[in-house]
């Protein structure tokens, strides 16, 4: 978000963003991550009251944030957290504390030794790193995340069911072979889902397709993605829906909002250094999008500018 | 950069790296960057070689290589650095010394007092900037950066000439207003330019279209992105269009080589975590593209696995 010193006027909104801005940023040099609690808080209470409604428990996924000056709000309201790395689960552990839910694409043995003093759960990405390194791990509670082969994503990266994906355990008779050594199943098949009638047919293949192993688990993560804090999602229907699955099978849900967690509560402020033009009037601002905004050089996507409002610059 | 351990035949040149690992890597975890100080040195040679021949002086391009380690052997062969930030500024003048060309494509106020008690060179991206810092830089080598209007990178993101492009001045009657201001001239129109027939356009271009600048200024930076350290490459020639480009319009010639110093000389050593199969065999790494090959997601290519060769697998 930049404030552009030549435009003069304002919406009502814009002025409550500058008037937080002249207040909070008084001193503070840019570019720097804003977040606005009473926003955030919002969101926190309809994760709480999803777990109320439903019984399914939210952990933080710190992949998408990991700002931990503000964990101690957020304990409050969720669950744990859930990491793709050792070095997330260890902040999990030491900033956030209660449940955490250790996951990695692959394991090296040093970290697995390692992760092993302090998460309350490990979840190995396919079979063969699940039986390499059960031994070490005996006695911990464990998960296996598995490959649903359904998502709705929109971004062919964050697709664990595209084709060659790495992400989860794919061949049914090999999951079935380790059934005996895991505890839960760590599904995740949505990233910035707001589709809101297709989160029923996303529960409806899982139990279809899934019945037999979800029978002999005690926990299921939906993993993260669903945009249940929108205004206007239909909270309690969802709620429902979870709390039939979990019925059903007679497990613990978990979720793992990440965004979801967060969503319309952070800003990155930015200073315009200089106005140039080459055909059209273009604003330098003191960030960039490899040092601030990684997402969107990955998701290949524009910022959304909140300030100013957008005019006949782009 | 892997090593997979199911595969059993090696070339010569496979078995070369695998001793050099077997070596080196005793005892280094991975992942890690590996530098090849003989390759290195070959740059570095024609480097010297070039500036022998040509007269023009070759600054590091810190944005594409910044590890410091080997700066001692750098500099020996190169004039100095070039940065596009405080910070590689800073690093330019702390470990490697010699020159520093200090550019940004844009200054705050602080950072230009910060700059200014070191630089050898300050690069300004923008006329507007120019007239606003001169008076704190005065008496300083001051250059400013011109957006020639031609490029031959394959990269739209690295093309300056692409419309609406920010990087360096556009207009005519601006820049003739500043001449007074300036020493030096910045073009930067190759990213990764291997095409030698090229590169004389380009020379030819700048040399009909900036005659009354050039014929004010005592240096000229032609930018980086020229292969000139590529095998086969006409040095010689090369050097004869430079000297004579120097002398036409009597200036000292930069170049500013990254990749070109450092081609061929540096491997990322990964680890395969974990073999899993999803339609085809994958291979993990315990390396990344975000975190540790930034530049295959900016510029939407493939890494080149010099190690196990291409085989059934891709």
């Amino acid at each position: 978000m930049f404030y552009n010193p030549r435009r003069k006027t304002m919406t009502p909104h814009d002025s409550d963003i500058l008037n937080a801005l002249d207040q909070s940023g008084k001193g503070i040099p840019t570019p720097y991550y804003l977040l606005d609690e009473s926003r955030l808080l919002k969101n926190l209470k309809k994760i709480a009251r999803l777990r109320e409604l439903s019984g399914a428990k939210s952990v933080l996924a710190l992949k998408c944030f990991s700002t931990w000056s503000v964990f101690d709000l957020m304990k409050e309201y969720m669950d744990g957290t859930t990491s793709s790395s050792l070095f997330e689960a260890k902040l999990g552990h030491e900033k956030f504390g209660k449940e955490v839910h250790a996951y990695s694409v692959a394991y090296s043995e040093e970290e697995v030794r390692e992760v092993a003093t302090f998460a309350t759960k490990m979840i190995f990405n396919s079979v063969s790193q699940l039986e390499r390194f059960h031994p070490l791990v005996k006695g911990k509670n464990i998960g296996l995340r598995i490959n649903p082969n359904i998502s709705f994503s929109g971004f062919d990266l964050a697709n664990p069911a595209r084709p060659f994906s790495r992400l989860g355990a794919t061949q049914q008779t090999e999951i079935e072979r380790v059934l005996p050594l895991i505890n839960g199943i760590m599904f995740h098949c949505n990233c910035e889902n707001n589709q809101r009638d297709k989160l029923t047919d996303i529960i409806e293949h899982i139990s279809n397709n899934f019945a037999p192993l979800l029978e002999k688990v005690e926990w299921v993560s939906l993993g993260g993605g669903i945009y249940f804090t929108q205004e206007g999602f239909p909270l309690e229907a969802f709620a429902e829906k979870l709390a039939a699955f979990s019925k059903r099978f007679n497990v613990q849900v978990y979720l793992e909002p990440g965004e979801t967690s967060i969503t319309q509560s952070g800003y990155l402020v930015t200073s315009v250094l200089d106005l140039v033009h080459n055909q059209m009037d273009i604003a330098i601002v003191d960030a960039a999008v490899e040092t601030h905004m990684l997402d969107l050089l990955i998701y290949r996507t524009d910022a959304k500018i909140a300030l100013p409002k957008k005019g006949s610059h782009r």
